[in-house]
């Protein structure tokens, strides 16, 4: 992987984190209880750290984390605004739903960056106690409403489409990462294997919610 | 001071510093730049620390932190749905103002409580540099538009008059806040002399910024 195509990638994952620590805030924001709200603002300042310790990692890299950061800035706020949630619920499960893409996404790639590189973004995009969170609150807002699953099920598999095309859009734009997509896909025998592979860690997480992907 | 009192301002304060870390991730999503975005999203977490601090300290003195901020929590959320910014000028603006108001209003009382929690609160109503970025970017925008000066001042004006209000019903609600305030005003000859000194402060962060107060 050349040193380009890390420093691409770390600055997208940083400004994904920054977004993702916003958003987990703003479900905060409107969380039904004080000790929901006090949780979520506590997940929100864990993915703050993430966002900070690819920074001083960019740094150490001789980058400059907001310039790297800056080609990520409208396309993955453009891919927030077509998936505004409508509720807390809606918010719980798209940070579930995307930081697993994500995780999953980048790990595809993980065996073709340097050890430390791969060690970081296996702890940033580790668990920050939020899908604990979420499917508890998920699960119970099913239990109580069942018609709460059939309106999420069909979030999910929103989210989960836009997602990848936008990362196809985002990886198309920056040549470093479309070339190792593309190399990612050849060991991997074709793209769909792939997509294929993130489509099955998806329905893995619908799943554990009981809903259909 | 009882411990009621202690417990009372130390809640009081964490949910304050919650609503805080709340109020500059806000303004840290519509800041106009990536650059000022990772400046107040790094002052936020800031804020985040200040409040668990204060957590930790309620537990280690036996209370629970959701418990104890739960009958400040509709209180200060009226005041912030009461002065809510029109723009990121006046949430920068609101947040300097508020948080010096704030301090000044805690400091009066420090005499009265144990050397420790006086210590605590004054690291956690210590600057986090928000301070800076604000006079910094509302002294750029004054520069640049004359006419954002008269319309800040009206607002600062207004910031100071809700809070002051506020903070004053605030304490009326709860007994052993208002007596020690009671005590404060006895103390300082009259409640009129510490409000004239929350005044004065209020007056010396607006003159930083050529603000008529």
């Amino acid at each position: 992987m050349t040193s380009t195509a890390v420093i691409d990638l770390l600055g997208a994952l940083a400004y994904g984190e920054l977004v993702s620590y916003e958003r987990i805030t703003a479900d905060a924001v409107i969380a039904p209880t004080l000790a929901d709200q006090v949780s979520l603002a506590t997940i929100a300042a864990a993915e703050f750290d993430h966002f900070h310790k690819v920074s001083v990692r960019l740094q150490e890299l001789g980058a400059d984390p907001v310039t790297v950061m800056q080609p990520f800035v409208e396309p993955i706020n453009q891919l927030h605004e077509n998936l505004a949630p409508r509720d807390w619920l809606e918010g719980l499960l798209k940070v579930y739903v995307g930081d697993g893409i994500v995780a999953d996404f980048y790990r595809e790639l993980s065996n073709q960056m340097a050890p430390d590189v791969a060690e970081l973004i296996e702890e940033v995009l580790g668990d920050s106690g939020h899908d604990a969170f979420a499917i508890r609150h998920i699960q119970e807002a099913i239990a109580a409403d069942g018609k709460v699953a059939g309106r999420l099920a069909l979030w999910g598999r929103r989210l989960m489409g836009e997602m990848i095309s936008q990362a196809t859009l985002i990886s198309a734009a920056r040549p470093e990462i479309h070339t190792l997509f593309l190399d990612a896909a050849r060991d991997a025998d074709n793209m769909s294997g792939l997509l294929n592979r993130l489509t099955v860690g998806h329905a893995r997480r619908m799943d554990v919610l009981k809903l259909a992907s």
